[in-house]
């Protein structure tokens, strides 16, 4: 969808005439209330859910979550994915033209937050006719938007939906970030973030930042099971179970561990955009509700109406169960209605996107209540 | 010391003729009984205490903690720290010319283990006249290296104390060093090992794997504490303020957690050999003494008679309590004596360097324990 009209934006600049791509899924209801927004984090899209005809593997992000008869059931839902400004998957962002200089924007796109985010979401909704939100759903950085969603706009939110979330990055949030972002600037690929022009992306730059974000991603019990300490078979087969080949040319792998950081780093690589993944995780390392009242949460919070659903996962060392519970203290110090469940599971951050009853269980529940709210 | 012999490496290979960098404090006494060994971690030296005549800033790495009247107390035991083969400090390593070739060593440099290192430390003991070690100490890898020393010389070694260490390394642990070899590998100017020749460091792999080794390091409280959130103050005097800048050039720094990061990848950047990171990091990877044993680190144990000391740190999430209470239950197992204690500190990793009056009282006792066991 093009929008025509400048989108002001926190940093005080604005964007002229953008695009957004989006998906929806299911049929808005006749009094248009059974709208269900999906934010998605770093790496994902509007393609939350479902599956391109013909074309194999190419199931939503958040497909296990969301579609006929599953916890978020668009039999019920008309489920809304928006891919954010400044992405890399058909909305506008730095590898579009910029209309002021003909170039292709690079690092001249401007700094977005998640509340320009939600800003624009709000515009699509508005031209889909869609007033008020059953809900808004959100994990990780989609999580901050959520929340932002009943900061921004109290009245047309009725229940957000907040996985594995922060009210903001800590210190050391903040440092795994930087360092990737490090990684990215001084690939000499990277070229001041005008790569496109020269016919390079900063590969190395792109690999290093996803393996350091996988690392935050899983939980140590998760890679102590499933990679542990083993090697891969054909250095075993080759050192017959003695230590590995003692070597360390570029192409040699020895640790399970370092396969699987390396798959996801190239697979990254080839597909993500460099300013893109700067963008983006700056609007995290900003995102902080409580900044303008003094750090205190729950002043900050004070706006938001909504019914809330909090939920955390025990092992995620990147948002810890800690970090919900802020957000849960904010809201009850504001009396506010909400369910909080934090789920007891091994998969650390990543818990948020993958399968366990009973946060599944959930879900389902937590969305049947919403579903009873509005006349099918 | 220059070792005319060959040593004989784990990987099957062998070292020609070498050099290692040491220092030595306090007086060998006439039985020369009050010997004791602190063995290095990843990026330190030798230069384990006191100052350089005429040098400022030069104070040894664990100067705290060793000198006259300090816990290891130099007017009592004579102290010897040794520069580990494969290191850029002075003793042998890939900045070295291979006598094989001519060439700097560089990528050519064979892979060393802490074994490799132990059985050197040994044979300048030999050289030193020093049998039997009153003790072997050492943090981190350091403390991996006070452990192998009681299995692989048992009837040389009356004390050992292992702080803040670990049996082996979690596929967690060995990510993050993999993530940070990849930073080195895949720098352009890394030119396979071989920069030396080409003029150049690869400086940028260097600062991300020296960054991603400083996260590791600090517990997440300590990074909170210290940096928080907080903005450079010439950032936020710029923006009176209100968000930052809203801009990321490769110059902008914004949160103090970014500046510290980056002061210290630049620091370690300019003195330390890349080479030398990816041999101690595998040598990391690679300690496993329970390796032989089907993972049965009690088994493992069973050769070591030495008394030992073993100290870790409460919010130390790179090698935690648990990786300690490892060591103590197969100790326990085997029947020895110990004594483990468990510091609650708030600093991480780094604790182990840093002043605690609880730790230095520990080694402290302990130490003076150990002096009474010799005469003077």
């Amino acid at each position: 969808m093009h929008f025509p009209a400048a989108l002001p934006l926190q940093s005080g600049k604005s964007i002229r005439g953008y695009d957004l791509s989006f998906e929806t899924y299911g049929a808005l209801n006749a009094d248009h209330s059974n709208a269900v927004l999906v934010c998605h984090a770093l790496n994902a899209s509007h393609h939350v859910a479902g599956v391109y005809a013909g074309q194999a593997n190419s199931e939503g992000w958040w497909d296990n979550m969301i579609g006929p008869g599953k916890p978020v059931d668009t039999g019920r839902f008309f489920v809304i994915g928006v891919n954010n400004l400044g992405s890399c998957f058909g909305s506008t962002g730095p590898m579009q033209i910029n209309p002021d200089t003909g170039r292709v924007y690079g690092a001249d796109f401007p700094v977005v937050t998640v509340e320009d985010w939600v800003d624009a979401q709000a515009r699509l909704l508005d031209v889909l006719g869609i007033r008020s939100l059953a809900a808004v759903l959100g994990g990780s950085l989609g999580g901050m938007q959520a929340l932002s969603w009943t900061l921004q706009y109290p009245d047309r939110v009725r229940h957000a939906v907040v996985v594995a979330s922060a009210p903001n990055l800590t210190a050391g949030n903040i440092a795994f970030n930087e360092v990737a972002r490090r990684a990215i600037v001084t690939d000499p690929d990277f070229h001041a973030g005008h790569f496109y022009e020269h016919g390079v992306t900063p590969k190395r730059g792109l690999r290093i930042a996803r393996m350091i974000g996988h690392i935050t991603y899983l939980s140590n019990d998760v890679m102590n099971e499933k990679f542990g300490r083993q090697l891969k078979r054909a250095v075993e087969d080759a050192t017959r179970g003695e230590v590995a080949a003692y070597q360390f040319s570029t192409q040699k792998i020895e640790f399970q561990i370092e396969s699987y950081l390396r798959y996801q780093g190239d697979k990254f690589a080839e597909y993500f955009d460099a300013n893109t993944y700067l963008l983006i995780t700056r609007a995290l390392d900003y995102f902080d509700p409580a900044r303008h009242f003094g750090g205190n949460l729950s002043q900050a919070l004070a706006r938001a109406t909504a019914k809330f659903l909090l939920i955390s996962f025990s092992t995620d060392w990147r948002f810890t169960p800690g970090r919900s519970r802020e957000i849960v203290k904010a809201l009850l110090d504001n009396r506010r209605d909400l369910s909080y469940a934090e789920i007891d599971a091994p998969h650390g951050h990543d818990a948020f996107l993958l399968d366990d009853a009973r946060y599944m269980g959930v879900m389902r529940s937590y969305f049947s209540g919403i579903a009873q709210e509005f006349s099918a």
